[in-house]
């Protein structure tokens, strides 16, 4: 781990001081003298904020740095679904230098962490998940990834899966997930039974897909609840995306959201703008961990995206409808400190003792930083500069 | 008007060619030899389109390149009116200034037209319109400005406005807007039967701000298709915004949208990721002129916003859940050629005797553009090069 003097920053827009990393730690904050062998960096003011966190994307996917893939394919799920766990090998999406690609790219643009699903199914087997378990080892100091072993295509239609998922949380994947008990899997007590059991057989924490919608959504995270309670899982399950808490009825999402907090469920939303999505600033009122995710950037599902969370934050910003200046400090809080409440990290922040990983903001202000378009200008991790202006010390391969 | 000759360059995504201007018109598609006065440029293969055009946008407004404006303020839309107007000159947002930096960004990013609505009221009489006035005298070659005369404040509810939209049509500008006859001015018979009269005098189209949702926006629109029909004005009215067409009622929008097309009413959308908006496609299928646009940027009404209209596509693309690469080309299609549809541009185009205003883009092809993050590589006004690398030739003020 590595020592550093930053220089000239200001902590969350705050008043600017130097900040004193000893060991990858943060080790004060006020107006230091550099000691000969330490590397001493400027800020030149800008503001600094703890590492941006990617909590719900997919780094097996992506086709980032490949041709351009046609995509005039019908736009269904289970379409999707089927035709890219069917040819994501003959398209050429190596999970290895893919996910190098798109997590290379989050780090350049600030990120410190990232919580990643990766596809598990009876095609692949365990190959996608070694593949990220590559890229997590040759980036390490880097960029933290943690692993959900994810059935992308489904458990209960998908016999077998069960099986690969029990194996890889028994080789080390961190989360277990899930996805449309109902809408994919047709067989909602089917699916989570299996998952609460799996969970509570390895002592992993559960991240469920849910596109699923209104009343279906909502049904399904009724389900969800029993489960936790039955399993003593509070605070222990996420739903990504929870469509469903977007649907047009104040009471009933009120009635949700009271669950999801009384059983500290998190929430990650990626701000799908064409999708019904959970209101950010409603579930901070009623104190509900929250956090933000790029999805799939650029893959066989559709063309958008970028491995960038504060294009995120935009996109989750404008979604929701925020344009305040308060509103915006909360929109990059979701796509930080609330990435960091999901997944339960710890020495995460910017204090005394916590691990050293932060980036640099243009912009005046919080809102003005959410805003700007400009690259970090900085990005470190352990005390250690891993990237400048946008670009990596690494490169992409 | 200038000569030039283009080499490989590549129409629409199609085969790489050369493209000769001459007098600031296109001459030719081919294969051509330099003269030796004629200045050349090489594409590089690179994608080239028409010139992207920015249908809807406030020129008047933004506070782009001026310190970050804090906004803590309630978001009620008659309360942003009141404070803008208020506030605008102690702000400092003075619009010849602030518009050349918003007109130089959209050319330094690809357009070649604009549309703007800019505001007319009883504190400021013309003098905002004044101010982009000399904005377009000073761009001129660069970027072609248009002026909707716009009662930001109301007509009705603010008298001396009608006078006021009277005497900036007599002095030139080419449309009259409207804003919100309900939801604003509290008087939808009011103020419609005096745009319409004050169109008639003129001989100038209308495009009327339409932020009302639902059923409330859709008694609107009818008030409107009467007078078209009651005045003769098929073809010379557009609707921006249009937000009621994106109500959840497929039969009732149907319905709006039959009369929208036998109107042959405009449809205007920024693709506002927080509202209900239109849907392009199905706009397109019913024959529907729709352009797009940047609407505000960065003002005292949100923070949100770039002046580049491959960003605003990506936008209107994702809130419109589009994904396939035909659907892509069309949000190309919607930000350009839709435009021109929508401002009657004569000679707009990729065909020999069009004017040669076009953009070079990145990427493979049409989709690839439009999801693509790269400044467009080089922007051609009249013939010249006015833009490079998303730098234009002209600073900003």
């Amino acid at each position: 781990m590595h020592d550093l003097l930053l220089r000239n920053v200001r902590p969350m827009a705050g008043e600017s001081c130097d900040i004193l990393i000893r060991n990858g730690k943060i080790a004060g904050f006020g107006t230091f003298e550099a000691d000969g062998a330490m590397p001493v960096e400027d800020g030149q003011g800008a503001i600094i904020a703890p590492g941006l966190i990617d909590a719900h994307t997919h780094l097996d996917k992506t086709t980032w740095g490949m041709p351009w893939h046609v995509n005039n394919r019908a736009a269904i799920l289970r379409g999707r679904i089927d035709f890219e766990r069917e040819n994501r090998k003959q398209i050429g999406i190596d999970p290895h230098r893919q996910s190098m690609r798109h997590a290379i790219g989050l780090a350049a643009n600030g990120a410190s962490h990232i919580r990643s699903h990766v596809d598990i199914d009876t095609t692949h087997g365990l190959s996608l998940v070694e593949g990220i378990w590559q890229t997590r080892d040759a980036l390490k100091g880097i960029i933290d990834i943690e692993i959900v072993a994810f059935p992308q295509s489904g458990v209960m239609v998908m016999p077998g899966t069960v099986e690969l998922l029990d194996e890889a949380l028994r080789q080390g994947c961190e989360v277990l997930g899930g996805i449309d008990p109902c809408g994919i899997d047709r067989d909602p007590k089917g699916q989570l039974d299996i998952l609460f059991a799996l969970a509570v057989k390895h002592g992993v924490d559960i991240d469920i897909h849910l596109h699923e919608t209104g009343d279906l959504g909502a049904f399904t995270m009724e389900l969800i609840f029993e489960r936790i309670r039955a399993n003593g899982m509070e605070g222990r399950v996420a739903i990504s995306h929870a469509f469903a808490l977007g649907m047009n009825d104040y009471l009933r999402v009120g009635k949700l959201i009271d669950e999801i907090a009384r059983l500290d469920v998190a929430i990650l939303t990626t701000g799908a703008p064409s999708a019904t999505v959970p209101s950010i600033m409603r579930l901070k009122e009623a104190g509900v961990r929250v956090g933000g995710g790029c999805d799939g950037i650029q893959d066989t599902w559709g063309p958008w995206g970028q491995p960038d969370m504060l294009d995120r934050a935009k996109i989750i910003g404008m979604k929701n409808g925020l344009r305040s200046d308060i509103e915006l400090a909360h929109v990059l809080h979701v796509v930080s400190q609330g990435g960091a409440d999901v997944m339960r990290l710890k020495d995460y922040g910017l204090a005394i003792g916590c691990n050293a990983d932060f980036t640099l903001l243009t912009g005046e202000t919080l809102a003005h930083a959410v805003v700007d378009v400009a690259p970090r200008p900085m990005v470190v991790k352990g005390g250690r500069v891993v990237a400048r202006q946008g670009k990596a010390i690494v490169e992409m391969p």
